[in-house]
C-alpha cells in the first residue's frame, strides 16, 4: 500500500474475493472506543456497491444496521443487487466476520435526472469555518483525529455535570487530511455527530448506534463542486426513551447546498 | 375469514408456508393508484418479524425499500434473524412475488428497559381533533378511506395551480374504523403522509416512495395507553432535487407522547 494513500482510501481499498464478495479490514485511523467508528464501516459497506460491476447509477439511500462490534482485522462484505429496474437498483449488503453477521444493510442506487427542485431546509446562519476555533476539548476517541472539527455549538462537553438542555450541534467538518468528497466519505461523515445523549445531558453513558440511514441529495457533479471544502453539519435528537434515542442530521456544503439528510437510532444505558 | 375482522387485521393475517416464510395478500381496502399503499406492505413485512417464533423484544427500527409495484394477489414474506444479541436482534426481510423481489427490508427488535428519558421534539400546538373538520377534498386513492383524517394544515390541495410554498402538513389521523394501535399499524400509519411534492408545489406528478425508515419510540405499554385514539402527524421535506425528495415525519398521541419518528426518500418525475 503506497505511503501517500489517504487513510480513508486505505480503508476503502477492498479486495475482491468472489462475485459480490470483498474483503475489508478495520483501519487504526478510524478506531473507536470499542471496534471501528461506525461511519467507516458504513462507508466500507457502500464501497462494495460502488465497486460492484453490475451497479446502476449513484447512491440515493443507504441503511446500515450495526449488529455487533467489528473486531480489529479482516471481514467480508457481501453485496447483492436484489432488484434492478430501468433507473433504480436495490441492494442487500451483509458484513460477516468469524462466521457471524456484524452488519446488515440495504442501499438504493439510481440514475439522477434534471428536474424541478428546491432545498426546503435552509443552512443555519453560522460564522464561516475560518472564524470557528478548533474544539477546546478533544473527544478521547482515536477516529476523531481523522476529521477536522470547527464546532459552532454543541460539541463534546468540557464538563460532565448533567447540565445540558438541548441536543443541538452545529459544526464545520471535513476529512483530515483534507480529501475530495465522494459518496463513501459522505456516508462516513454522516456518522460523525457525537451521540446526542452526551450533548443533551452532559453525561457519559454507554451508547452504540443501532441503525443509520443516509439520504444522498447530492450527485457526483455536486460532490466535485464541493471538493475538499468544509461541510456544515447539524444534528438533533427528537426523543430519548427506554434505552434508545434518535438523531436527525444534515450536511451542507459551505455554499448552502444540502448534500445529505441522515438519521439514526442509538442504544443507551441508564 | 370472519366478517367482523378489521380490514387491517385481514391484511395482516399472514399464512405460514415454512420456517421464516409467510404468504401475504394485497387487500382492496389498502389499494393505491398502482398496487397497494406502501404503508400496508411495510406493516406486512414487519408482521413476519412479529410472528416469528425466534423474535426477541419489540420493534425499534424498520427500513423498507420499495423495489417494484406489488401486483394484486399473493406474495411471500421471508424474515430471517441475522443476528441475535443479548437484548437486540437484527432482521433481514424480503418480499417476493412471481420469483422477483418486490421489497427488501431490515428491522431491529430489542428489549426495552426503564431509563432516563426526555422528548425533545414537542408536539406542535394544534386544535384538538374534535375541532378539526374532515378534509374538504378527498384524495382519489382507495386506501385513504381506511383512515380518518382531520387535517390541521397542508392536506391534499383543493386547487392544483403550482402555488405551494411549504411542504409542512399537520394532521390528526387514525384507522377507520378505529382500531387499537399496535406496532404493525404504527408502521402503516407512518406512511400516510401524502408525497411532500404535492403539498409544496400543488402539482400532481408521478411519485413513488423508494425507501422508508421508522423508529419506534413507543413500547407496547405506551401503545395500549394510546388505544384507538387520534394521532397527530407532522411531515415536512428537506430537499427536492434530481428526481428524489425526502420527508421527515413524527407521530404523537393526543397527550403529546412522541410515538414514532419516520423518514422516507421518494422518487418524482419532472
Amino acid at each position: 500500500m503506497a505511503m501517500e494513500m489517504h487513510p480513508f482510501d486505505q480503508a476503502l481499498d477492498l479486495q475482491a474475493l468472489s462475485d459480490g464478495v470483498w474483503q475489508a479490514r478495520t483501519h487504526p485511523a478510524y478506531a473507536n472506543m470499542v471496534g471501528p467508528f461506525g461511519g467507516i464501516t458504513a462507508a466500507q459497506a457502500l464501497q462494495a456497491v460502488l465497486l460492484h460491476p453490475q451497479r446502476l447509477g449513484e447512491p440515493i439511500s443507504l441503511t446500515v444496521n450495526f449488529c455487533a462490534a467489528v473486531a480489529d482485522g479482516a471481514f467480508e462484505v457481501h453485496a447483492r443487487p436484489a432488484r434492478t429496474n430501468r433507473s433504480t437498483q436495490h441492494w442487500v449488503i451483509e458484513l460477516r466476520q468469524a462466521d457471524a453477521t456484524v452488519m446488515t444493510a440495504t442501499a438504493v442506487t439510481a440514475l439522477r435526472r434534471e428536474t424541478w427542485g428546491v432545498d426546503e431546509e435552509p443552512m443555519p446562519l453560522c460564522p464561516p469555518p475560518e472564524d470557528c476555533l478548533p474544539p477546546a476539548v478533544h473527544a478521547p476517541l482515536p477516529f476523531t483525529k481523522a476529521f477536522e472539527y470547527r464546532p459552532v455549538t454543541g460539541h463534546w462537553p468540557c464538563v460532565w455535570d448533567g447540565s445540558g438542555d438541548t441536543s443541538l450541534s452545529q459544526i464545520w467538518v471535513r476529512d483530515q487530511p483534507a480529501r475530495p468528497l465522494d459518496f463513501a466519505s459522505l456516508a462516513c461523515i454522516s456518522d460523525i455527530f457525537f451521540p446526542r445523549l452526551f450533548i443533551r445531558r452532559a453525561t457519559l453513558v454507554p451508547v452504540g448506534t443501532v441503525s443509520m440511514t443516509v439520504y444522498f441529495h447530492a450527485g457526483s457533479a455536486q460532490l466535485q463542486r464541493t471538493g475538499d471544502g468544509y461541510l456544515l453539519g447539524q444534528a438533533r435528537a427528537q426523543a430519548f426513551r427506554n434505552g434508545f434515542f434518535d438523531q436527525s442530521s444534515q450536511l451542507w456544503d459551505r455554499h448552502g447546498v444540502l448534500l445529505v439528510t441522515t438519521h439514526q437510532i442509538v442504544y443507551y444505558k441508564q
